[in-house]
């Protein structure tokens, strides 16, 4: 079998496998809108039968035999080839390296802790929660030593969420915006202007709640027949098949912007996950490219778009024609409402500002457990510190701290700074954007479609043939750049607060 | 290794391979309520993904060394281990012995004619289905001389839904009923009484139908906790899991009680899921034992308990509460009304005494196809011929005769006598269970959890530890005996017509 075979060869087989494992998102999506309770024991098993199923597979020595042999061949840079065989190496390697035993230890302890976390933090209880923190802590350290790295252990973790990308770089790039947005923060807070965030509250039944965002997705081309909006505690977009893409949103009936930002942030990830090429479904390079990258695109139709004045000409009257409660309110009033800054504890209802500098509290503290610089149990204090160093205010209480996020109980280290890079690729996207088009003329007249090609042209249909930083550097004509959120955020400022 | 070393490898290979192919219930359950309409393309190769990962791993040659070695155990009869066994094997031979290209061809020609089954069926065009039937029935002959047989090549298919079970013994009891159930008709037709069916027509919406049989749900004991109801246009239970079986219905707004009876035969089935050993899951054993059997379950409680007069006097007080038009029909006049009988042209709709001549009109002309002794052209007249003899009516169109069921379009050959099966093991379980409890009492009490303990003990906790005859056997304490069935509509007739 020459190279070529084994690369056909090895193919034929991943792709098979990708069918089997596209079950998993479906038991994914059902768990989590319309499985009956006592249904969640076994669904479980269910997870566990797929995963030791793609273990075995991926560290099969047939797999790595003809990886091997594929990999003789002598594949262009930048192929599709190569590319897959770069995303099976890596996924190998990674399954190779680290032993099944600490796997399967990590995927106990942290389903142990996220149950512990939720009491911790109904109960506002630190000392119930740390030592299962500091143990998850120690393992995800082993898993780094496993994995290898060269600078710090915590880059073998963020590599897990974002393929070469290094702690340095992200500390560079954080330091960078930090002291924009604590500037911009400043402004802000010198402003005499005010959001009249009491504008947007009411009483909104979820039914009507429900219409309206349907209205909108279908006004931006989301395919509903390709895909559903269901309702979860925790929206999510997930691809079953590349015809068959998913979102959820929330209602909450005395707030109608949640469910709308909750639905375009979802909509954004969809519409990335519809555009992927169908004909790669299953190959590694049909994936999406990075989370950040994701995160961009949800990013992108929250904030950019759904935010913005245009965004609003447009869809402000049937807002009025859905809830007649906004012809007491004047567009611009609920377009300040939707854009206020104000620093708050909680990163998830944080505005597009503030939202980066809770990441970047994150980002250092996560680090500092990770390379063991911090120990857990300094954790809730240098938390608070920091929070009030950063945001000028301080925690009452755990949950408002570093109770809040789900991500370090459930073994998530190296995850938060995807979503600042996320905003950071979408200001950059956008910046390309308008050199490009009339985007905001577009958005006013409700064309979509130009915008959502653009989108697919220079990102979606590239699957993950590139890492993040090529794609960008691709889609846009220069490397990963924050001036361009820094730029956004400064405009949003002086528009509002200036 | 040694037997018992290779049957509990071989045992643990199965459960996990189980717990994989228990993802395709749910695939086939969303396929059926929320899938979105594009997906459809990509979920069949989903499903043949799945189907070739079963294939492959039964027909494996490490799966037929461990299944060889573990045969060699002196394992008692009627052991967990050797029907363990004894279903492997057969799963093994089946697939074996039929060429794969065979059974690709069959699939591919099946979903072809049912696609085209549609259009005839609504065209009302025979010449336009006969063509591709033709080749259906001679690749099902095909399969039958791959599997092999003693007596006839209809035996062959039949004992793929019914292991073991023999034509010669259908038509054995299909001649006794056959004959009874035309004097009992013949005993109807003769009587003055009519059955006052349209008093069950007027306006139901569905919303309240649903309200209504959730409440029938939960009042017989069904875990909603452990299962779901939705809506399909052909109702279905399947499970996905031990704890998860879910139920679908139907709801006409002209018709009350479509959706009602529907609901109890899912539930019936749902029932029998749920009470096979949890912990025999994805064992051969933890499955229901045959389709007959899963038939008696559901027919047990559509019409045995669903169309007792004793179910409604405990039920009819609500049925009023939810729809008080039905305080303009008496009680017995409602009973009266959903225990008509009439001959029709339609399976579905038809009663529960006609019902059985529509299955032994079935079950004569596939064996005589299969068997080579009807040709698929002559297939319309012999039906109609037939039909007249049994019914003394006459179909007036193909889609109220030969067309009407999608079985035999669809390459189903030998499940019909399944139908017929059920209503005769569900008859001789009621026999049964009148002897050892006050069956009707306890439904009048509204009491249903010592019937479904009963059949639980006598039915579902085996699983498929035993074959159909056996089971009746051990469950009755006498062999499939058809008498029962009889002396329940003799009586049906009596109490209605007499």
């Amino acid at each position: 079998m020459n190279a070529k075979e084994a690369y056909e060869t090895l193919i034929i087989k991943v792709k098979k496998l990708s069918y089997i494992l596209s079950a998993r998102s479906l038991l994914a999506w059902d768990q989590r809108t319309y499985m009956p309770r006592k249904a969640i024991e076994f669904r479980s098993k269910q997870f566990s039968a797929f995963a030791e199923y793609e273990h075995r597979f991926i560290t099969s020595e047939e797999f790595a035999k003809l990886l091997s042999k594929a990999e003789e061949g002598n594949w262009p840079k930048d192929s599709h080839e190569r590319m897959n065989l770069f995303w099976l190496r890596r996924a190998h390697d990674r399954m190779v390296k680290i032993p099944l035993d600490l796997q399967l230890r990590l995927v106990r302890k942290s389903a142990e802790t996220e149950v512990i976390w939720r009491e911790a933090k109904r109960k506002e209880d630190a000392t119930l929660i740390l030592p299962h923190l500091s143990e998850i802590v120690s393992l995800k350290r082993e898993v780094a030593r496993h994995l290898g790295y060269s600078d710090e252990p915590y880059d073998a973790l963020l590599d897990s969420y974002e393929p070469g990308l290094k702690a340095k770089e992200v500390e560079r790039i954080f330091y960078k915006i930090k002291g924009e947005i604590l500037r911009l923060l400043r402004k802000v807070r010198n402003s005499s202007k005010k959001a009249p965030v009491h504008l947007i509250h009411g009483h909104f039944p979820a039914e009507t709640q429900r219409e309206f965002n349907l209205f909108i997705l279908k006004s931006i081309g989301y395919d509903l027949e390709a895909g559903r909006l269901d309702e979860t505690t925790h929206p999510f977009a997930i691809r079953v098949t590349p015809k068959d893409v998913r979102i959820t949103t929330r209602y909450k009936e005395n707030d109608i912007t949640d469910a709308i930002f909750s639905t375009l942030h979802e909509m954004g990830h969809a519409l990335y996950n519809s555009n992927l090429p169908e004909e790669w479904f299953g190959e590694p390079v049909g994936s999406a490219a990075s989370l950040s990258i994701h995160e961009s695109q949800s990013r992108f139709w929250e904030n950019i778009v759904g935010r913005s004045f245009s965004f609003w000409k447009v869809f402000y009257p049937f807002l009025r024609a859905f809830f007649p409660y906004f012809w007491e309110v004047s567009l611009e009033d609920f377009v300040f409402a939707i854009n206020g800054i104000k620093p708050s504890f909680i990163r998830i209802e944080a505005d597009e500002l503030t939202y980066n500098l809770h990441i970047v509290l994150r980002f250092e503290l996560e680090r500092a457990l990770i390379n063991g610089e911090l120990d857990v149990k300094d954790l809730p204090d240098r938390w608070d510190e920091k929070f009030k160093e950063l945001f000028g205010i301080e925690p009452r209480k755990p949950s408002e701290g570093f109770l809040q996020d789900i991500h370090w109980y459930s073994g998530s280290f190296g995850y938060f700074p995807t979503y600042t890079l996320g905003n950071i690729i979408a200001a950059q996207l956008l910046a390309k954007m308008i050199q490009e088009m009339d985007l905001y003329e577009l958005i006013e007249r409700g064309e979509f479609k130009p915008i959502v090609e653009w989108l697919k042209d220079r990102v979606h249909r590239h699957g993950s043939l590139f890492l993040t930083s090529e794609l960008v550097e691709k889609a846009t004509g220069e490397p990963l750049n924050p001036t361009h959120l820094i730029g956004y955020l400064s405009q949003k400022v002086e528009t509002f607060y200036g």
